[in-house]
């Protein structure tokens, strides 16, 4: 993996970025929204930032990027954590580009299995099904983890599987799911919908 | 007070709203987002509302109300918190009405002491002058608390002092302002900045 770094030390109040879409009407034109919360470890938040990006569009790894870049709190997070690598439908998030453009470490967590065959599947319907399909494809190996009990699946950028489960079980403070994602989804889909 | 209901028991884990309003440019005609944190106590997040209300407008009450009544938290809300009674510009919040209507107690807090004064000449400049003065007039008496050493302001509707200064202490968990308003605060500007 390139541009692996594995963390020093990894504190208890660790910031991280727990990132995730709001609702929005599939197969639509227009935009979703995407909320990114700051919390510390599993315990509060620090602060919220957001974007917007294309329905089954190809913006989701520059607009999440910039929405990172761009906020006051860039200098403190160590740690990016997604729900999954598609956003707003489709709209796929480069995992190793994210990486690259924000120098931070980037976490992808599903309760479900990514199904790659349904996925490539479902990419027949789209332009630019190639290009989608090679970014799904860039997130590398899917881990199948245990968390408090429950089966996850991670892929990774830029930290090791190691560093990821330490963090995962850190940040998992009210459920098996770490609280930057469980918040971040419930802050999207409660103003979307 | 009428309709002040004593807690028989105030938990640790009481279910809390505070409700903040989002970013927008005075003196400009539209909506602007309000949300509604669903917190436990000082701990944790458990849903997040939203309901939009106009920009100076004569609504907050009755939107904020049915945002409330409208949703799958409301069985298990214990209270209502309100940074101030004016939300998106002088558009401004009947705690009493938001009471009676939710059936919920509504604790408004405040940083600075409100100046009647200053609010009295600010409403000459906007239509339904003596109906917004009502209205801010009947959130009652004003009292000055103390918490983790700082003074905070509270206006009350439904519940007692006592009661209020026990569950203002017990949602402070993170600095002198109660957890569910200061991230309300937080989403609701964070989404819309």
């Amino acid at each position: 993996m390139s541009g692996l770094k594995p963390f020093r030390v990894i504190k208890q109040e660790i910031r991280v970025l727990g990132i995730d879409d709001g609702k929005f009407l599939p197969h639509t034109k227009g935009d979703v929204l995407v909320v990114g919360v700051v919390f510390r470890g599993g315990c509060f938040i620090d602060g919220i930032m957001h974007t917007k990006i294309a329905i089954d569009g190809l913006d989701a790894t520059e607009k999440i990027a910039s929405m990172i870049i761009g906020s006051p709190h860039r200098r403190q997070l160590r740690l990016v954590m997604l729900s999954g690598v598609t956003f707003g439908g489709f709209n796929i998030v480069d995992i190793k580009k994210l990486n690259s453009i924000t120098e931070l470490p980037v976490l992808v967590l599903t309760r479900d299995k990514p199904d790659l065959d349904a996925i490539h599947s479902a990419l027949k319907n789209l332009t630019a099904t190639e290009k989608r399909w090679q970014i799904i494809l860039a997130a590398g190996e899917i881990y199948e983890v245990k968390n408090k009990g429950s089966k996850l699946y991670m892929e990774l950028a830029g930290l090791s599987l190691a560093d990821a489960q330490t963090i995962l079980e850190l940040t998992s403070t009210r459920s098996s799911f770490p609280e930057p994602l469980r918040v971040a989804h419930l802050i999207a889909s409660g103003i979307t919908s």
